[in-house]
């Protein structure tokens, strides 16, 4: 009979990837929760009519997204984010209180052609404030996504930071029309994968000057130290208000990220776009650090207007979305996960038949002192259980028989020595969850 | 502008009502891990290949899911429940070591008509054991069941044993051609329902003889300690193959369930039947009781021929299912959640603005210390910092200001009760944290 495969460009996840995964999503949501995120669930699917606002995604979004249509022949579609549902959600619910915080974590659809990394469906982790205008705000979710490394055991990290209202007071300055900065940005945003040439030869088949895409292209290369190069910038663009505007919340973003302890690591990178339309404001990546530059593990940025579209009042918001995949390939690839092959602690053993009943009386008090407990669910003699202990990889092996139970001491034995030792249970518990 | 809503039958989870919802899902893993299940992850959809086989959903369930195509016109399906992808995941992976038990919580879809309690995406907590024959796997799968309840603090639960392998018997018994077995499960399954005269109607439209209904209907008419009832039925069904491999069956479960301390919670109840075609040996249902009996909350069953179903061996496999909807909707009713407003434990109020990077700071050291933190990202006065502190139940602020930071002493305010006392960070760690 023919084996039936998961769709293209999507995954199961076997438990010891699965716990994994788990391990990583426990630590990123408790980092979210300690910066006083509370959590939001939306459902997967969202009306047609939402995911193809204009300024969100548009007609175009069709291809790129799973649509389908319910019995009365409403489209829907699975989110392909989770901040166009945040904002949906802000937008009916006026009685939330501001500044609205909140993180949320799962699944995500979008129709790409599958490769290597890329998958259809995939796993977001996001965090954002809504209702706040100040630039404080930016920074707390640039220092929540560095929190949120660090606890997954990133030594190092780099923050690239950049606002929309610098691309536009460059475009402004490079004299290119404001309706066409779109269409720049999206060229801009391919910079490192076509290089320099491939977005000008982009540029002028979108039929911008020659000259004012070689003015951009110059202006965008900017290094030095953050303070510096806004220093410069600010006198370089003069004049032209969106950029000084831009600049000035620039500053204000590096200032309280010295209050954050993560001032050292952020640089200014005028190149950084970000594709989505919809932020209006600061745009910041944070690419963690191993032994090799392993790139953007997460990015956001602030989005003024998107609240708005749904109906909302006009809510400023800024969020930061921690790309899970990525992590979980860079953490699998430097080996960062220190968790055994199954979450089981222990395996009660029965040495023959009449000890079943008191395998499993004695594997339900371990359970209740949480510790995490298999006993024989297969009617297998005491050998194949401990085959099975080893093939498991469970590191502890109880054994209960007739002697063990009159003496009330049990033999214990850690797989991975192979040392034995006899005890009773109270002292079972100590060992395998330490001393309180 | 219009305000767009969830799509029907789906429903946001602001922050107070997720966070609850959390800790039942938290708590639930936590006892399936207890009982050494790991955790399984599947696509949100599946191919329709999959969920229309025979024997699982069939053709007719087309009406029932969310079921679209993608571009290359193949045909998908959100998965309907958290089984077939599993029996799929088991036939996919013949490494996997047996006994093969996972856990897996998540979101399932049904197109049905939503209603009080009834919704097109709902979450379901299963744990299943695939590759064991014995009876000791249904057992523990019950108790499983039975302790996630209590650790979700419910004081009672009652659990309805039954065996398709009876009622596959008790058709034999009443002279029911072997065909039409299912289509008297499905009618006996509305018995609570409709009532016996609804089944009885229902079942001579299907061309069922009215002698054998009343036999049957007598029949499922059980009472009496189990092993009382047991015993009667073994004498009475005396001859009919199927239905003494099903009550001896069943006897293996009541001895294991002394083991678990669960065996005067188990009655036995013929009219049980359980709406899915894959059973094929013992089912049961967990009903929790609070101040009155709140019905099923968990179900499952042994399904020894699902597995091959999709190519792979003929595996056994049983597993049960909680229903995470029902259960909140209790909990919530019962008032069984004890948790405060928001997950952030405490606010650290900038008493002016020079104080608003040190509160920022000190934020972070109570955040490495794991308390969930907030302080102003608004740019707001310390008064309206204390109007939201108020407004969100945070229930402690901390105090920054500079005679505070001088000092090395902050005051520490209760929000409930309002009492303030001086100490220093690390006094304030001790309190929130409780001593260690």
């Amino acid at each position: 009979m023919k084996m039936i495969q998961t769709p293209r460009g999507t995954r199961d996840f076997l438990p010891e990837t699965m716990a994994r995964r788990q391990w990583l999503l426990d630590r990123v949501r408790s980092v979210f929760e300690r910066f006083g995120f509370d959590p939001l669930e939306t459902p997967a699917f969202e009306s047609w009519e939402l995911l193809s606002r204009k300024g969100v995604g548009g007609q175009e979004i069709r291809g790129e997204i799973y649509y389908f249509k319910d019995k009365s022949e409403r489209g829907l579609g699975l989110r392909f984010d989770l901040t166009v549902p945040l904002a949906r959600v802000v937008a009916n619910n006026p009685q939330l209180i501001l500044p609205f915080r909140r993180y949320q974590i799962g699944r995500v659809w979008r129709y790409d052609r599958p490769g290597p990394g890329r998958y259809r469906e995939f796993w977001q982790a996001d965090a954002d404030i809504v209702g706040s205008p100040s630039m404080e705000a930016d920074a707390e979710c640039i220092a929540a996504a560095v929190a949120a490394l660090k606890e997954l055991g990133f030594r190092d990290f780099a923050v690239r930071l950049n606002s929309r209202k610098i691309l536009n007071g460059l475009v402004e300055f490079a004299r290119v029309e404001k309706e066409e900065a779109f269409d720049v940005f999206r060229s801009l945003d391919k910079l490192e994968k076509i290089g320099e040439k491939g977005v000008l030869e982009e540029l002028e088949a979108k039929g911008i000057g020659k000259a004012a895409i070689g003015a951009l292209l110059k202006m965008i290369k900017v290094n030095g130290k953050p303070g510096d190069v806004l220093e410069r910038e600010k006198e370089k663009l003069k004049g032209i208000r969106i950029a000084q505007e831009g600049i000035a919340e620039l500053e204000k973003i590096l200032e309280k990220a010295k209050a954050y302890g993560i001032a050292d690591k952020i640089t200014i990178d005028f190149s950084l776009v970000r594709g989505l339309d919809y932020y209006t404001g600061p745009i910041f990546e944070v690419a963690a650090k191993t032994r090799q530059d392993v790139g953007s593990v997460a990015g956001g940025g602030r989005y003024d207007r998107l609240v708005g579209l749904y109906g909302g009042r006009n809510l400023p918001a800024v969020g930061i979305s921690l790309g899970v995949e990525r992590l979980f390939e860079i953490m699998e690839a430097e080996g960062m996960f220190k968790l055994p092959q199954t979450l089981t602690q222990l395996f009660v053993v029965a040495v023959d038949d009449n000890a079943r009943g008191h395998a499993t009386r004695i594997a339900g008090l371990l359970r209740e002192k949480g510790i995490n407990v298999q006993a024989d669910s297969m009617g297998r003699p005491m050998r194949s259980q401990l085959e099975y202990v080893n093939r498991k990889g469970i590191p502890y092996a109880l054994f209960v028989g007739e002697r063990e139970l009159k003496e009330k001491k049990f033999v214990l034995k850690d797989m991975g020595s192979g040392k034995q030792d006899a005890m009773d249970i109270g002292s079972v518990v100590v060992r395998l969850r330490g001393p309180i």
